[in-house]
């Protein structure tokens, strides 16, 4: 299914030779991002054959107006669609007045394009023929500044190879852009105003319906040689766009350069009216370092995070290319600094599922910038959650709990439930477990209790309140029950009883319980504080006890496992591998009743119960479920391979476990699914981080120690990954020789590797 | 929850009064109709306050792009919308120049309204006080005429009351109509030609996509106290609309009157290059028989139509309107005069649910129309889906299945499928079972053998095909499951093994290969001919019959009874009496994925396939399901009470019959599911009809035999009603005392009647 492409770089990602064919997925695969802004990697110039146009700013949506069939009751207002903003990118380039668009040349040459991990830039170079008969060879290298965020540069160059020639360069703006996401050819932005200062291009606009004010901005610098040429521009102003025309007559051979320096500035960090004045202020600031001094900046910024983030795999090239390009990617996209973004799924490479924020947050991206930042940054990613409580209790509200029960929305924007499948928004409820989760997960990682008391126990009361309330009593079998969710397989709709949906439920209960007695205990006054505002009484946990001790769980004794849901064994359990190639991927060949009534599970769901409460499970059992589960899993969504992999290396089935490895960290460099050009899966590039780190390193925390049980593929010299651990940083080298560990901080702590205590001190 | 604003009747329904919150439910209450069109009871002049304009053409309708949040495989390319069509009935009306309108007139008094169901007609009156002072009396009268089915005539009069006035009459034809369902104010009908010859007027115009041709037309003729006057007309045209204004000085107590012809050609009956040419020949027609002879025809036509369908009651006013109403509505909607048309859930009274055919029409609707017309009605119903075989296999193979397996659509216009539910266009599969059944009961009622070689045989091996491929084996249960459907129970989806589709897709196998043998023993040309054909095995019967035979049926020993799904036991059952009345129409109340988890029964389930296979159930059985189901049912689909009155009055609970009985035959007219405004629920009304001739008169046809077993609720004198079978009329009157039956026709035949043998002898 998967494609050899890609050329394999340790750090590099790098396509050679021009193939329209491969223009959108490579769109997808060469993105660049710093957090604030991002885009897929587009050409500058003119390009006339098939593309998918993408520039995304972090925050900025369109509340859609949901277009379902038949409505239903409590679906949200609203479908949030990730936004292409306007373009800053465009450079168009005439050659003796004929536009340069590598769809109508001649010949196309010596095509390469590199996306370089390790400083954060992405350049292409190669040489055409143009219908003129010019032949040129093009230059251009362009990044995203992670130190000045709102600024983005482009260094493009272009040398006339066969003759004199004359070339124009214009840079522009571009207001006018589309979304690929719109049924209708809907607008989504309102052209504010568009100008000129000097050099300094601006056009300022506002997305309709939410009106987020952005400025886009751009500033150019010409070269001949590398000597710069004070050009005159004809500027070209429309109700959109705004450009400039540099034109230079230039000799063979001669090269003729532009930096550009283009972005954004945006409302969330400056006043809406002094949008055009924090542009000039931005690009007045880039200009003067210049592009590269600006580019030094960026390869600084980029070493420190691969200094604390960076897997170094010897002896396997694809697969160190592989955890590179996820670790990259997750850091372009979401860089811990601002508490009102999150992770959407897919970053700022694409539009598809809109929206930001997802369950992958807390399932998969947390244990990641848990460990490969300050611990800060996952705290504010728990914040997040505590400030869309209310939005939660609304939400469940609408869907008929009540006493402030939450329920966290499957999508979201800004707390708002944004997504309108019955069988997603009110039935996919186990989200609401991996936020609790993640609260439970940071303490026993970081062991920083004080966010339970001052904001989590909150977010836990609200939960365990919904799913005290969502169980109803089975007088027949005498339990608690779920009845019709959808859990993490999201190949069954409306089945009862999930196995991981009804554990995650008991034991969110449950650890909402155990903290309110700890704050009781030990933080009374939060407790006094928290009981005012949310009104618990006895009677009420004691309820709430109830369900969690008489939950039901579905279980086999002929299998000897728990089922995934009541009607598990009821299906025609054939296995993947006796299914016909052909009718794979499922999603694309089948109706969905088909894939419903199909035994064929689309993520790990029993087995993400496993891993997320794996000390509950004996290995034996973990066994016999993966046994009994993974031969009907097709891994169709990009979040089972990781998950599959770590359960595999605990298994110690190290070729399967490798073989998902390589699943997940190249799921999108070798386009598994068919689908890249869509945009890239930010969110599961963490679960391949964990892929790593938990499953080949086996690391866990139990009990404030940390440890270890490490395991190496066969066909890897050595490996290496560090971890954040309370403010210290520990190095795990592992070869098919042994482990060591090293540690930076100022303490010796106590590990635990393979069940064995072992000191590490520090710098040794 | 019901409303008592109908004044009861027995041959008309009537308003008193103007209330300007009940007119669009009054709109809908007195739509009128005759097969070809029909239109809610808009006001002829303007009216501003809240209306639902609404005039429909019979199989004209619009392939809106169906817009769902996400794509599944299989969905259909469109919704085909119920649409509505150009204004024929318009006439503005001005009073001294002032417009009248009686949203904005100081006095509204006399009014009153009434659908005449006996003649067929709508009448309307009032005494008004316009602004300026002149107070009017206005009568005005309105039919679609059965006979001539491209004209509608209107005699509108206006009679001032306090002085002389100026009186202008505006009659016009509007093609700039607008749809109540589109979401994006699109418009569906382009407009190619406004043209006026003499004294007609037509628009011609064409629906996008589908590209129906009509012409709408119009001419009128005035009168001042009854004397007619040749006026002048000032005419006014637009791109979509023609108009022509009579202006008339009237004397106080004078009556000035317009008579109005229109209606609709359509290029379903005419070459769409002629259809100003038909429009004339129509209008000309029409206006030489003139409106009082044309009228007269209209009661004659009706007469006719009551003289075989009438049901009458003494003794209860209420229950002998409703049934008229019934009965009235569904000979408005279908008439069985032409074979491409089919009877939409709302008829010609609304918009809702799109598409013309449901389940409906054979589960509910042969049954009237079988015994109510000629049988060759029922015939051309069957042959509808027998012309739309190849697209039911089409929608098969769009799902997956192969080798001629049917899945006939869940709603259609033409044999696509047009409903975009997952959980409906793909699960709600029983409705194949229903087409299936209609064959076996239009055999048993009317003995004609030949519709199943020429045509059903085939027909119902499509419809096998799909079954045994749908079932998957469930080696945990050693039987075959139907997993993953919707039953008539649309509040549970995505469920396995519901009774009523478990059972139903059984029989349709059996039947099928009973037929296949009878087929091949008696019509052995036929035989040979299907066989080539559909080309099916002996092998492949061999694996029909297996599926038939190891269907699965979920049981319950301890209540003794089927379960309507497997899981259904699991549920909280709470009763509907202990559910809070604040919370229902569970539908309007309630999301979604609360009313699936919840044991509440949409319509009848189970109890509907007992009520279709009543033969295999003990009376006892059926007792013990109804018991166990029916206090759980909340009766929100129209199709459930009829099904209960049937089977309560089988239980010899009559009071509860009854009860059930003015809920199914009064539904619309007292408003019980609050939504009337919406339009009527056309296909229910066979249900009433049933409810009476099965359910209190106990009809069934055994064994070529007719039978009866009459019972009458406490509260009626008599009740009677007339069946066709088999080309003799029989009436049977039920009393108090006893029942007496009387036949038209050449022969006597046996019945039984409470289960002995009577024979009736013809005009006796």
């Amino acid at each position: 299914m998967n494609q050899d492409y890609i050329i394999p770089n340790e750090w590099s990602i790098i396509e050679e030779g021009f193939n329209s064919d491969k223009v959108k997925s490579s769109e997808s695969l060469f993105s660049i991002g710093n957090g604030a802004m991002g885009q897929r990697a587009n050409f500058e110039e003119e390009y006339s054959g098939e593309t998918f146009q993408g520039s995304y700013i972090a925050g900025v949506y369109y509340p859609d107006k949901t277009r379902v069939g038949w409505w239903k009751n409590g679906y949200p207002e609203y479908f949030a669609k990730v936004l292409n903003a306007p373009n800053w990118i465009g450079i168009n380039v005439l050659i003796n007045d004929e536009k340069l668009d590598l769809h109508t040349c001649k010949e196309v040459s010596e095509f390469k394009r590199e996306l370089n991990m390790q400083e954060g830039w992405l350049s292409r170079s190669f040489e055409a023929i143009l219908q003129n008969g010019i032949k040129i060879k093009v230059d251009t290298k362009r990044f995203l500044s992670l130190e000045l965020d709102e600024i983005g540069a482009i260094n493009y160059n272009v040398t006339p190879l066969n003759s004199d020639a004359k070339i124009t360069y214009i840079p522009y703006i571009d207001a006018g852009i589309t979304n690929e996401d719109t049924n209708w050819d809907d607008q989504f932005w309102d052209v504010l105003e568009v100008s000129k200062n000097n050099k300094q291009s601006y056009i300022k606009s506002r997305t309709m319906k939410t009106h987020f004010y952005t400025c886009t901005f751009m500033e150019s610098r010409l070269f001949v040689n590398n000597v710069e040429v004070a050009a005159e521009s004809k500027n070209e102003q429309t109700e959109n766009t705004i450009s400039c025309a540099y034109e230079q007559e230039v000799k063979q051979n001669q090269t003729y350069t532009i930096h550009k320096f283009g972005g954004y500035v945006v409302d969330r960090d400056h006043d809406k009216d002094q949008l055009v004045a924090a542009a000039k202020t931005a690009l007045d600031k880039a200009v003067s370092i210049g592009f590269d001094a600006l580019l030094e900046m960026q390869k600084q910024s980029w070493a420190q995070i691969w200094n604390m983030s960076d897997i170094t795999i010897e002896g396997d090239v694809k697969a160190q290319q592989g955890i590179r390009f996820n670790i990259f990617q997750l850091n372009q996209t979401y860089l811990g600094t601002d508490a009102t973004l999150n992770i959407g799924p897919k970053g700022f490479t694409g539009e598809k599922y809109g929206g930001s924020t997802y369950w992958d947050t807390e399932a998969y991206c947390i244990p990641f910038y848990m460990a490969t930042k300050d611990q800060s940054v996952a705290r504010t990613l728990l914040e997040y959650r505590y400030k869309h409580l209310d939005k939660a209790i609304e939400n469940a509200a609408k869907l008929g709990f009540t006493n402030g029960a939450a329920l966290y929305p499957m999508v979201t924007m800004n707390g708002e439930e944004c997504h309108n499948e019955w069988e997603i928004t009110f039935e996919e409820i186990h989200r609401n477990g991996a936020i609790a989760f993640a609260i439970f997960n940071y303490y026993r990682f970081t062991d920083d209790y004080s966010y339970i008391p001052e904001k989590g126990l909150e977010v836990l009361i609200g939960i365990a309140r919904f799913w005290q309330q969502r169980a109803t009593f089975s007088s027949h079998k005498n339990k608690f029950m779920i009845l019709g969710v959808t859990g993490p397989n999201e190949y069954e709709n409306n089945i009862n009883n999930n196995f991981y949906t009804n554990y995650i439920a008991k034991w969110c209960i449950n650890y909402a319980l155990e903290n309110i007695e700890i704050v009781k205990t030990d933080h009374i006054s939060d407790y006094i504080r928290i009981k005012e505002k949310v009104n618990f009484s006895d009677e009420e946990l004691a309820k709430w006890k109830h369900v969690a001790d008489e939950m039901y769980f579905p279980y086999s004794e002929k299998h000897n496992i728990y089922l995934q849901q009541d009607g598990f064994l009821d299906k025609e359990l054939i296995t993947v591998a006796d299914l016909d190639k052909s009718q794979r991927p499922i999603n694309q060949k089948w109706s969905w009743d088909r894939i419903l009534r199909s035994p064929y599970i689309k993520q790990a769901d029993t087995l993400q119960g496993f891993y997320m409460f794996e000390d509950d499970f004996s290995t034996e059992e973990l066994e016999r479920h993966f046994d009994f589960y993974e031969p009907f899993t097709v891994h169709e969504s990009s979040l089972s391979p990781c998950v599959h992999s770590i359960q595999a290396a605990k298994l110690n089935r190290m070729e399967q476990a490798y073989t998902f490895y390589l699943r997940t960290s190249r799921l999108d460099l070798d386009d598994y699914n068919h689908e890249v050009e869509e945009g890239l899966h930010i969110t599961s590039m963490a679960g391949t981080w964990m892929s790593i780190v938990e499953g080949f390193g086996g690391m866990r925390v139990h009990n404030n120690t940390l440890s270890f049980s490490p395991k190496i593929p066969k066909g890897w010299k050595t490996y290496s990954f560090k971890v954040n651990f309370r403010h210290q940083v520990i190095t795990v080298n592992v070869s098919q020789k042994g482990t060591e560990f090293t540690l930076e901080g100022k303490q010796a702590i106590e590990i635990l590797v393979d069940g064995k205590q072992v000191t590490v001190s520090p710098n040794k």
